[in-house]
């Protein structure tokens, strides 16, 4: 995989003290493509539990580089993004995770992202090192989200920022209907419905029919979806089999 | 809290087999402010591991409507949005999660996303409930995301699109034919196309209805087209006025 955006940056975990976020947050990063993971002086790494909890992502996890401090985590590193719950006392630049990553694409060299503690964050001390804090919009009466689901909200913007995440919506194969074989069905449905006895004459015909053209015109059928429908109308005007 | 978008959205989990995946779904919940829970045939649920997950957002797995299938989970529901990893057999209108909160915000009425199985998801018939599947772009290697974080990533995106929510587009007026009324409708639909003789049994039949229910809930139609579909069939069904 060569990706200019995934490839630089680094996930960057304080003092984790629990494995299974570890592993969580090796998992949620592999969903997404990124590889790089540091730990600065985890409790209980390796485990089983972080094992387990990465499902799969272990290679993330055996590549992970242990340090002692943040420093040693942060070498070589040009960005540095810390997310942090709102509202610290520690006044600093703050982006929502869309204009982190934004920052993150746009910035050459590589990219950290730090994830403090399960109780209390990263320090003021820490925040510091930070080039801007990264605020994951939240609850207000609830904004403990848990270290492994913010990597996961952070490495999900990376991957829809790619070029390609706009390409999730694939167009349909079929042929949209032609504009005259929408109307042909049109005047096909209306015979059949004044067949059956649905319309009569008069003025609710025309309302009627403008309300099912609305209908089906929001669902934009293909050339065979109207060959169905058309096929349908066919057997209620001449049914062979009607019991 | 009263919130247009949050308040109506429901997070259905189908058969989940883990209980610390319906806790830590709880705790993605809460943390940007969802609220409400639906359980289809969870196993071990209620769990101490569970609550031990849910890290403080009990209430929400205290409020969770455990449900016996589908059906009664989706009461009620107007949108139904069902999350799927790419490139499954089923071929149906796809949303990334960005597209498909929007879709859910400028909805009249309730909305439900469904997440699948820890080990295959949801299954086609469940799928074919579904006005769109919900894509998380992933990595083709390891698209392995874990539930909850799933759940985090689709919550994420609600919490991010609230200040825009309701001053750009505005919702339909009218209300989405609920989840049964659509359903009763495709069972009146493949009555009355068996007894004008289109369909036959058999699995064309399947494959027919399946291609019916694609285009219908394309249209997402509100109550009053569905009863002028249905009244429609009736008349099929019974023509009084024959020519």
């Amino acid at each position: 995989m060569l990706d200019p955006l995934l490839d630089k940056v680094r996930i960057v975990l304080v003092n984790t003290t629990h494995p299974g976020n570890i592993g969580a947050t090796a998992r949620a990063m592999k969903t997404m493509g990124l590889t790089r993971l540091h730990l600065v002086s985890p409790q209980g790494f390796p485990s089983a539990e972080a094992t387990a909890r990465a499902a799969g992502a272990d290679d993330i996890l055996a590549r992970a580089i242990v340090c002692d401090d943040l420093d040693e985590a942060l070498t070589g590193a040009r960005l540095i993004l810390g997310t942090s719950a709102r509202a610290r006392s520690i006044s600093w630049p703050e982006l929502d995770p869309r204009q982190a990553v934004a920052e993150a694409a746009t910035t050459a060299g590589d990219v950290a992202i730090l994830f403090g503690r399960e109780r209390y964050g990263l320090t003021n001390k820490e925040l510091q090192r930070c080039h801007y804090l990264v605020n994951i919009p939240s609850n207000p009466e609830f904004h403990s989200l848990n270290i492994a689901s913010a990597v996961q909200v952070l490495a999900y913007e990376m991957r829809m920022s790619r070029p390609a995440a706009g390409e999730t919506e694939k167009p349909r194969e079929d042929l949209l209907a032609s504009a005259e074989d929408m109307e042909s069905f049109y005047e096909h449905l209306e015979d059949t419905l004044f067949q059956t006895g649905f319309l009569k004459t008069g003025q609710p015909r025309v309302t009627m029919m403008k309300r099912l053209r609305r209908l089906f015109n929001r669902a934009k059928p293909d050339t065979t979806e109207i060959n169905i429908l058309r096929g349908i109308l066919s057997t209620i005007q001449k049914p062979k089999n009607r019991g």
